[in-house]
C-alpha cells in the first residue's frame, strides 16, 4: 500500500510513522522536507529571479513534480497540520486528494477542529498522533487492532 | 461561463465581481456566505450533537453538496484569501478545483504571497481585486481589455 | 439541481418530497413505482421466460436502462430504506452513486443504524424523514434554514 | 488476475475458494473478517464514541479506506450473499464495483434470486458455491473446463 | 432522453421507432443514412483518391465526426444488424458504446443469435422488432407497458 | 454542433467559415484573435513584467482560461496553419484536442504536409480551405455533399 | 508491452506471431481459442439452460470477465478478420478497444477492405500478416526496421 | 519515475540527459530517433504509397503506437525544441501531455520564449540545457540541490 504523508514539515512525525510501521508492505512517499531546499530550488537549478513571487512560483511548480505524482500514486493521503503557519498547502492537498478520490487521513490537534472542518469532512479518518496513523495502517493491512 | 466565487466570506468582494461583471455572459455560484446558518445547518436540520466535532461534520458535510456540485460545474474557480483565519477550507477547494482540471484564479494581498505560493503555483492567474476578476472575465469572454 | 430518489416504494415518501420541494429549483427522478411493471417490464416486452431467473433478469436490465441515466444525471442521490424487503437494489444504487462521485444522502430508520453503516459512511448526510431531505436541498439551494 | 471476495463473513467460504485456485495465477483481497474487529475498529484507534451512530461511523470509515483500495485494485469483485442478515454492505459493494467498470461475479443461494435481481444483472456471472467460482477462475485464466 | 440509432441502413427500422416514439421525450440520432453520400463523402469534400483504400478511409474518418459525437452525446445506443452484409460498422459501435458504458439495445433477428452472443452479452436489451424498441423507450420514460 | 478554431489569427479564414456554416446549426468558439491584446493582456489586468518571460507567461496562462474552455466544450477542433511563424501553439492545442478525444480537423497548405505528419495522423479530416471545412460541417450535421 | 490479440480463432495467426517476437519484450493475452470450450464454458459451469440464448448469454459473459480485462491491460489490441463468419466479437472488440483510448492494429485481407473501413478508420496500422505484426512490435520497441 | 523524451532528435540532448541522471531511480523513453526510420517505417513494413501523404500518414500512425504508450506510462514528459524546423510534433507531444496531466518541462534556448509561450504556460518547469532536466529529476527524486 502505497501511503503519501502530506503537510507539516517542522516536527518528526513523518518519522515516527515510518518507524512504527516498520514490518508493515507499505511504501512511504513525502514532498521533499529540507524547507531552504524546497523554497530555493526553483531559482537553484533554473535561474535567479529578483520579484520574489517567480522566486517561489518556479520553486512551486518545481515541487508540484514531485507531489503531484505522489499523490497520484498513493492509496491512502495522510495529511497532518502542525501548530503553526498558515499550511495552505497542507489543505490544498487534501482537496487534491479528494477530488482524486484518494482515501484521506487528516492529523491535527483539538485546537484546529473547528477550522479544519471540511477538510475533515473529506476524510475517512481524523486523528491527532503518528501512533494512530500506524495503528490504522495495521489494521487497513492486516486486520489486527492494537492492544 | 460558469464561475465559482469560493472562499472568504466577510467581505463584499462577491457583490463586487457580480456587479462589475453585469452584461456579461456568466452564471455565479458561490457557498452559503451567512455564517452561522453555514455552521449550523447540519444540527439544525439533522439534530442536535453534543459533540462539538460531530457538529462541524454534519454541517461540514452538507455543505459539501453545494460547493462539490458547484465546482464540478464551474468553469473557473475563483478563491479569494482574506486577511484573517486560517481559510483552510479556501485552500481545500483550490486544491479539489485544480485536480478536476478547472481554470483557478486566486486572489489575495501581497502579504500571503509565499504561504500561498503552492496554491498561486496551480493557478492560472492570480490577482488582489474583485475589479481584476472582471476586467479577466470580461477579456476571456469578450477580448477587450480595460482602457 | 437534479436529485434522483432511489430506494423502498412502498410508501409515498418521494410525493412527499417533491410536495415539500415545490419551488426549488430542483429536477426530480425515481425508478418506475410501479411493482408490477417493474417486476414484469421486460417480458411483457421482450418474450415469456419459462425461467424465473431470466424473467426477472430482462426486466431488471430494462430498468437500469432509467435507472443508471438518471444516476448518471443526479447532483444529488437521495436512497431511502423502508422498514421491510431485502432491498439490495437500493444499496447497489447507493454504493454506484458513491463510485460515481455524487452526492449520497441516505434515509432510514434508527433499527436499521447498524446494518447500514457502510452504506451511512459513504453518504454526505443521513436522515429519517422526508422533511429533512426537504430542508438540505432548501438550504443547498437557497442557503436558509427551517425556522 | 486480482479478485476481491466481498461479502458475507461468517462461513469458510474465501478459504474455499483460496484453496480451490491453488496454483492459478490469482491474488485474493477480502475486507477485515474478524467481526469484532471491523465493528470496533474505529473507536479502538480513534477514540470511543457515546453514540452507537459515530461508532459505527468511524469503522465503517476506516474500514473503507481498506474495501475501496481493494475494489480499485481488482479485475473481478466476487460479492456473496448468505443466508442471514440485510448484507447492505455486500449489495453496496457490488453496486461500486459495477460503477467502476470491474467484473462482477455474485454469489446467493436460490431463496434470493428475486430480490437480488438488480444485482444479479449488473454481473458477468451468477453461481451459488466456491467451487463455481474457482472454476470460473480456472477458465478465465486457463482456457480450461472442469473434466 | 438521447437515443442513437446505429447500424442497417437499407429498411426503414429508424422511421419506425421514431413514428412509434411520437410523444416521447427523446432526441434521436443516427448515422448518415444516404448509402452512396456515406460512402463518397471523404473524396466529394477532400479530393479524389486512385486507391479504393482511401477513398473509403477519409470517408469513414468523416462520417467518425458524426457517429462519435452522437455516441458520446446518447443516453441510449440502439444497434440494429440486419440480414444482410457484414456490418462490421454496427459491431464497432456497439463496442464502443458498451466501452463508454452506454445503455445498449441491440436488435436482430433469431438467426444472427449464436454469432451476435457476445454483443448481446453486453447489452440491456435485446430484442427483433421496431415496435420493442419503442415499448421499451416508452417504459423507460414513462413506466407505461404495452396494454 | 459545438466547434473550436484553433490556430493562425492573421487572415479571415474563421469568418469564411462562420459565413459559410450560416444556417447550420452551430456554435463556434476561437482564441482571442486580437493579436496585441493577446499578447499584452496578462499584463495589462495583473500588472507589468519587466521580465518578457513573465509578461508572455501572464498572458498564456489568462488566455489558456479561455482556450481550455473552449476545447473541453468543443465536439470539433479545427486547427489552422498558415503560412508563416513557428505556429507553436496550434499544434499544442491539436495535441490537447486529441488526447481529450475530440474530432479534429487539420488545415494546412501542401507545402507544410511532411512537417505536419503527426498532427495529421491524430486527425479525421485534413484539408486546405475554409469552404472544405463548411463542406463537412454541412455533411456532418444534414448528410448533404456539396453539389 | 502487453499485447492483446483479438479476433479469428481458426488459424495459427497468433502461433506465428509469438514466434516472430521471441525475444522482443511483448506480453501477449488473447481469448480463449478452444471453441468448443469458449462456445460452452457458461453451461458446463454455471449449469445447463435449455434455451440456447441463455445458453451463449452465459458464455460470453464468462469470457467477456477474461477479454475485457486483457484488452484494459493492453498497450495494444491486434484484431484479425479472417475470411470467414461474421465476426461480430472481433469488431465489437475493436470498439471497445477504440473507445478505451488503445492502440488499435487491424489484420485482414484485402477482400475485406470496404466492409472494415470504419474498423481500420480508427486503427494506427491495417495490415494482412503476421509478420508485419511483428515487424511492426520490433520497430516500436526497438526502432529497427525489417532488413 | 518515468520520463519521456520528447521532441528534437538532431543533437545527443537525450544522452546527456541520460548519462547524468545516472544512479537515480528513473526509466526513460524516448521515440525512435533514426530520423530515417521515422520517416519510413510505415512504408517499409505495411507496404509503398505513391503519394507522399499516405507514406507520411502510415509512419506517423505507426510511431503512433510508440509515443503515445510513452506518454501515457510517463510520469514527466520532457520536451526539447531545437534551433531548426518546425518541431510541430514537439508543440503536438506537449499538449498531448498537458491534457494527460502529465507533469511537463519544456527546453528550449531564449530565442523562442515568445513563440512557445503558451507551450512554456502549461509547463511544470522550463529550462535551456540537458543538465537542468539532470538536476531537477534529482531534486524531485532526492530532494537535493546542486552545489
Amino acid at each position: 500500500m502505497n501511503i503519501y504523508l502530506s503537510g507539516e514539515i517542522h516536527t518528526d512525525w513523518r518519522d515516527q510513522i515510518v518507524a512504527g510501521a516498520s514490518g508493515l508492505d507499505v511504501v512511504f512517499n513525502s514532498p521533499v522536507t529540507d524547507h531552504a531546499a524546497s523554497d530555493d530550488c526553483g531559482v537553484a537549478i533554473l535561474g535567479a529571479e529578483p520579484d520574489k513571487f517567480w522566486h517561489d512560483h518556479k520553486g512551486a511548480k518545481l515541487n508540484a513534480i514531485r507531489t503531484r505524482a505522489a499523490i497520484e500514486a498513493a492509496d491512502v493521503v495522510v495529511v497532518r497540520f502542525g501548530d503553526k503557519y498558515k499550511q495552505w498547502n497542507a489543505a490544498f492537498d487534501a482537496g487534491y486528494a479528494a477530488a482524486k478520490g484518494k482515501a484521506l487521513i487528516v492529523m491535527h490537534g483539538a485546537d484546529h477542529q473547528h477550522a479544519l472542518k471540511e477538510v475533515d469532512a473529506a476524510a475517512l479518518a481524523v486523528c491527532e498522533t503518528p501512533q494512530q496513523v500506524v495503528d490504522m495502517l495495521r489494521y487497513v493491512l492486516n486486520g489486527t487492532l492494537p492492544s
